[in-house]
């Protein structure tokens, strides 16, 4: 059983309540506590040693990671962070030097994002450090973006580039606050989703909550060059594009807009942020499933990203 | 160093912002999210396997464990709960019906409670099973209680029972979210706490964020049956009394109230809550330090619960 299958099998009963807008099976939580014009939204994310990261990590690069994951949720509901908990699992034996560096390395980007850390908790975990952000954010009721809202038709897009995370972006990136900001304030985003588990997973995870399909363009995914220089050191391993679409740890936005909007949305980014890529790499259809399309036709994508040569 | 003194190197220098009306330190962060009457409680607690409950526990007893611990502090607060976040940390080999009713034991508990479970995660946490809670909750500005508003001459009150809560009741206790809710809309609590390190230590934390020593009479503390029967088969480990004093984890109510409000509130609790304890159990002082009262005399009361015998 893997983690989606188990997590629908926990949550498939749990009860409705009026103020829960949007519950299990978004990049956050999304709660309406009474605030005239604006959503709660709401999100937890652990990192654990041996998993998320290993013993080599810099402490600094821990507490980063930890924060920026839930942070790039938020980014994906379209929202503003406001505030987090933190909750240490300490091993048995640990270095206090090592714990304040995780410490450091939280504040620093808290600072940058306007998150307020309110206080946490630490606990014994005592085999391997762990660490868990909770978090709080609002979006505009009028500016939230859920997964759900794509439609045959709509542009896909997606930030930055792909594949190859592992070999240290993982550790560093910088969640996309700021250009979800401005997308939402300047287009009617019709879904979004951040990429956590490879282009090709979360695709999927966006079309099945929107009910729709897609086609993407083999030749338009953006591969980054850890992922094009993986590949070339080990031809023997996937490709560098199968890297792009299934690496995961990228904490890219991937979002639909209207065709109407693809030209003008394309032109407004590459003057806002001309440092940061963004690619339209395919459509959103109504027939569900993913396609992949290249020089040789078009083919299905299967679920986890492999690519069915027929 | 101790968790206390590692929470306050790594968070003494936390920047403040206009938002957070109370931070680290207390029972919940409470957050003023631009509601006009009620402030947002946020709180996040972990039970970790082996730490906070042994392989033998019963699944749903971990769940709700782990839920009722947070509940207990919104409860602290004068709050009322809303949402939950759960974190799975997950061991290697799992055994999914286990699972199944650790959720079970959370959602009931939630149901009680009016609890909304709006998400979570699953991630690996290789060696043992680990269940993190992350609750949201309001209080009405009017009565929000924190620690720190004790005030020399308030007599001093715990609920329930106190002691060996290890022997099974730390499993199953109910979180006194009613008893807490009924006193603040009756009663000026001045202060509030809930125990889970033991009488001695979160009474001191209470004295020291309200700036106060207080005097504990020793006759009036309530012990539980499962700590006077501890002391009993075993005379050479802790007495009674001790345990009463220092075993923790007995998520029961200490608060204080004006003087003037001790006998109506003991009249007006043992009407309403028939089943439950309340206890006058000592006073607030202005001198610093914790002195217990007995028949032989009044002696300084140690830092974690040690009786200092001159």
């Amino acid at each position: 059983m893997n983690e989606f299958e188990l997590i629908r099998r926990l949550t498939h009963d749990l009860p409705r309540h009026p103020r829960v807008v949007v519950g299990v099976g978004d990049d956050c939580a999304v709660l309406d506590l009474g605030l005239p014009d604006r959503w709660v939204l709401f999100k937890t994310d652990a990192v654990v040693e041996g998993v998320h990261f290993d013993a080599g990590a810099l402490p600094e690069q821990i507490g980063h990671k930890a924060l920026a994951r839930c942070l790039s949720d938020v980014a994906a509901m379209g929202g503003e962070a406001s505030s987090a908990l933190i909750t240490l699992g300490l091993p048995t034996a640990f270095d206090v030097a090592r714990i304040e560096g995780v410490y450091r390395g939280l504040n620093a980007l808290a600072a940058r994002h306007g998150v307020a850390i309110v206080g946490g908790e630490t606990t014994t975990n005592p085999d391997r450090l762990l660490l868990s952000v909770c978090l709080l954010g609002s979006v505009e009721k009028t500016r939230c973006v859920t997964r759900s809202g794509a439609q045959p038709g709509d542009a896909l897009f997606v930030s930055g580039v792909l594949g190859g995370s592992l070999r240290g972006r993982h550790l560093c990136f910088e969640p996309r606050l700021a250009e979800a900001r401005w997308l939402t304030g300047h287009f009617a985003v019709h879904a979004m989703i951040d990429l956590s588990d490879g282009l090709a997973g979360d695709l999927r995870h966006l079309l099945e909550s929107s009910r729709v399909g897609a086609e993407l363009l083999a030749a338009a995914i953006p591969i980054s060059r850890e992922a094009k220089r993986a590949a070339r050191e080990r031809p023997d391993a996937k490709s560098a594009l199968s890297a792009a679409l299934t690496d995961g740890e990228d904490f890219e936005l991937l979002f639909s807009v209207s065709s109407r909007d693809a030209v003008p949305l394309l032109d407004a980014w590459r003057e806002r942020f001309p440092d940061l890529g963004l690619a339209c790499i395919g459509k959103i259809l109504a027939e569900r499933g993913v396609r992949l399309r290249d020089e040789r036709g078009v083919r299905p994508l299967e679920a986890h990203g492999y690519i069915h040569f027929a």
